[in-house]
């Protein structure tokens, strides 16, 4: 099963990478742009008997190693292969 | 108006991160894990008239700053605030 992860900073962290974007983006004349968040997006595919068992699986591998919860949020997808 | 950005490693790009988190996972015991690919999810708050638009404008930041396109491919979703 493929699994989408999304990792965002958590709201009130300090997200340098998106500033950083913001103020090229509007260096190069994007004026409507406001503010930016930079994340990460993780696909995984997992072996898993249904999306539920993917998922929670999913979840463990977040908290353990692919998120660091102090400072940052996540989310999951699951899709069926 | 609030727009997310997808950018993944396009196929058959060597993807590093994705393997060393694979490693990693699989040395954690996660045994059921398959390919891992590691990619960029951006939030951009744009102001635009339309969904399209933003789409649109969004779409040619991607081209000129936030995707190579030569080693990624990048999908977007707009979200009305």
């Amino acid at each position: 099963m493929l699994v989408k992860v999304f990792i965002t900073p958590k709201r009130g962290v300090l997200d340098p990478q998106g500033r950083a974007i913001e103020h090229s983006l509007k260096s190069l004349g994007f004026n409507n742009v406001g503010q930016v968040r930079m994340g990460k997006y993780i696909e995984l595919e997992v072996a898993a008997a249904s999306s539920e068992e993917a998922a929670s699986e999913v979840k463990r591998m977040c908290d353990q190693l692919l998120a660091n919860s102090v400072i940052e949020d996540y989310r999951l997808e699951v899709e069926r292969a």
